[in-house]
């Protein structure tokens, strides 16, 4: 073995791993690779070997191959084995290592982890990786939170391996101390579910209501995609509309009409949606988008009922000419629902900024995912100008490019909404996007007979519009 | 001090816990009372010096006073303070005496002191109490879980002190082991929320699209009382809207245009909500109640908002003639709202006794639900009716019952709900309520969509529609 070490270490091999190793070494590093099992390491070094890769097969010689202060990024599996592999370094590191977690890994089990390893002078850095395999090995969004000083040792790193947006800026920045990484990525999934959502009720309204066929709407996404809603979302529905069936014996069929609908998760959108539970956020149009993945999973169910529940709707005759213009109402609806989705994952992330001080940079936050992850788009542009023009903004909502959306677009939310409602076609994020708009912007809301109602069962007392203060009426006296 | 011993002590001395003493004691039972300052105790027994009740002023002493096996109740704070109670009591207690905490424990907590109380042979009682300080008085709805032998040592005064349904059946029997009580009562509190908010929905509808006064709502839901509808919350409703303000100048002015619209909650809703999350539950109804809440709380926000953000509505005019028409067709809304709160309430608890293997008996919680609580309803018992039909039923909506309401007023309820986006009146928990329903009954729902794009970007898999398995697609390959 030679003397020469590594400028950063990766723990765990496996696809996303290995991918972002690669990655690093592109970029003129020396990187240590190290794998519980032997066999990847050994896969990894025969198809890589004029690499400059320094494999280990022990902790210890993995430790040992690493330049001090050193860099040691965790590319393993979220929960017990990220603490088995933490505990197997441990002993090994000295004061002032950083040790990253790039694993999808909850928060709140970040936040605790980085307490207890400060406690031994050990550097924790949790990390959001999002853009899948290919967006690890070519340019991620990174999301990495934890201690400034640890970032400051690890940033020339990551800002070499990040994606470049489209002004050369990397798609990396430093989120926050302890849990903020893990906590912006949580949302950032939970974002791209209600896009994800939004677009499914586009594409079912105009289905199941316009009587669009498949070749239709893929020219009609492709045609949205060079507009306001550009993103890498409505660009690869529209290639997914024009691709045919792979297996079936009919090859000229639709691919997505081979494909089974029951929508699975893997819990961050359900993390995030909690999160705002508990923190207080109104987050309905991506809690929606979550239940609706829900009842989708609920398949036979649905056969069942599908054959027992009554329908009693109103399917709108529409005329070619017709048609055209309720496209545009969709797309409208689309664009709208999308910037009451964002404003609310904007408006969790400032109540739980000041909850956990995290002091987050909204801006900044919407400029790393304009490249390299899920929920790329030309639109986040306008969140990041919002930001920037006015740091303190409350609400997305309160800027004039998004109020100018939803002046433009409510009226053709609305007639969608109604449309699909009346016809027996589910928009429930949709219709959550319109009734928050609805709600954010009114004066008056009817908690004051709720409050009126708990005064009445349990004593809650209530607050009045004339005075500060909390009063009790007098219920069970006549008057 | 007498060598009387009392047959059930309580631990807790404020209003909740010094009801609850004193409703067992009016059923013939003597009782021990504790609590950890003594002024609490000596206040109730100069209050009370008539009754069967044993003070103590120690924990031993208190323990001491008790029949063997001993059955104490805790009425003290959820969380530290339960537990130091726990710790205070332990050492005194012998194996096969039941600990009962009365308090507001979230279900989670229950099931871990459950099982490390069991390790000491302690039975240990996690009990839902519903109802209020009258409640606890003259009748509560009681959901007691825990071990069954426990049960059946307190069930003999438990079913004295409840609340008695219509039939004389007490509003109490055994829901399951370890957290079942708990939990039941957390789904209930979520299920109030649904309630409260669909009331508050339909209020603000017929006040601020239909125009009513709010002495004419009061007669509305009155005669609402009457019907389908008759249920507690709509009668403190009827009643509130006839109440005027007691305390500004003008005490002409109906109290409910006095209370502040800001929605307080005490989190049960919240947990109901998150629990569904957890368990893959579709529960939009309830969640948006309790999303509703949280808006409303924003007030200065949308004070500020509803001077700057636009809007675009179209506000029906309503003849005298129509008027009528249309509070009946918010009628059948708020009851066809409350059908699919109910339907997505029990499924909750359906995944989730299976999830923790409770075994819970649908159709004895909707009876002990008919009295004693918030929630109680002549309602509730077509939902006995329906489980006892079929106690396999996977969903309220396949029972004829709930069938039947879901076919006729599924009309009123589009139109209601598309006449409220249009007017700009928020309507969210009736909106995923309609929503809910067209997603339950739908055969094939645009989640083969969602597959395909988390299979084009993540290389998640996809079920197909012809055959089992999972598949990935060659989305990188260009046909």
């Amino acid at each position: 073995m030679s003397d020469q070490k590594a400028q950063i270490g990766v723990v765990g091999l496996a696809v996303m791993g290995k991918n972002l190793a690669l990655n690093i070494e592109s970029r003129g590093f020396t990187v240590g690779v190290y794998n519980r099992s032997r066999s990847r390491t050994d896969e990894m070094m025969r198809d890589h070997s004029d690499k400059k890769l320094i494999p280990s097969y022990t902790v210890e010689e993995f430790v040992n191959s690493l330049e001090k202060p050193r860099r040691i990024l965790m590319m393993v599996k979220a929960g017990k084995p990220t603490d088995a592999v933490i505990e197997e370094l441990l002993p090994l590191l000295d004061k002032g290592d950083v040790l990253i977690d790039g694993g999808n890994t909850n928060f709140h089990d970040t936040m605790a982890r980085n307490a207890k390893l400060d406690e031994s002078g050990i550097n924790f850095i949790g990390m959001g990786v999002s853009g899948g395999e290919l967006g690890a090995l070519q340019g991620p969004s990174l999301m990495p939170g934890g201690q400034k000083e640890a970032y400051d040792l690890v940033e020339p790193i990551l800002t070499q391996i990040a994606a470049k947006a489209e002004d050369g800026k990397p798609c990396v920045s430093y989120i926050g101390p302890n849990g903020a990484g893990h906590y912006v990525k949580m949302v950032h999934n939970g974002i791209e579910y209600g896009d994800e959502e939004l677009i499914d009720e586009s594409y079912n309204i105009m289905r199941n209501v316009l009587g669009l066929s498949v070749d239709e709407m893929a020219d009609i996404f492709a045609e949205w995609n060079k507009g306001e809603l550009d993103s890498y979302l409505v660009e690869i529905t529209a290639d997914i509309l024009t691709r045919k069936d792979d297996l079936g014996e009919d090859k000229s069929k639709p691919i997505v009409d081979m494909i089974l609908d029951r929508g699975a998760n893997k819990g961050t959108g359900k993390w995030s949606s909690e999160t705002a539970l508990d923190g207080g956020a109104p987050q309905s149009v991506i809690t929606e988008a979550v239940y609706a993945r829900y009842i989708s999973m609920l398949k036979d169910e649905r056969v069942a009922a599908s054959k027992v529940l009554p329908e009693d709707v109103e399917k709108p005759t529409v005329s070619e000419d017709q048609k055209k213009e309720l496209v545009e109402k969709v797309r409208e609806a689309l664009y709208f629902g999308k910037v009451m989705s964002y404003a609310q994952g904007f408006e969790q992330m400032r109540i739980d900024s000041e909850r956990y001080d995290w002091n987050l940079k909204f801006g900044e936050l919407a400029q790393i995912w304009r490249e390299g992850c899920i929920i790329r788009a030309q639109f986040l542009q306008k969140i990041t100008d919002a930001f920037e023009k006015n740091p303190e903004l409350k609400n997305l909502l309160l800027d004039d490019y998004f109020k100018d959306i939803a002046k433009k677009y409510q009226k053709a939310t609305r007639e969608v909404v109604s449309m699909a409602i009346n016809a027996g076609i589910p928009v429930p994020s949709l219709a959550a996007a319109i009734n928050y708009y609805d709600s954010y912007r009114a004066e008056v809301l009817p908690a004051n007979l709720l409050q009126a109602q708990r005064d009445y069962f349990g004593a809650h007392t209530y607050e009045r519009v004339d005075r500060p203060g909390n009063f009790h009426y007098s219920w069970y006296v006549e008057q």
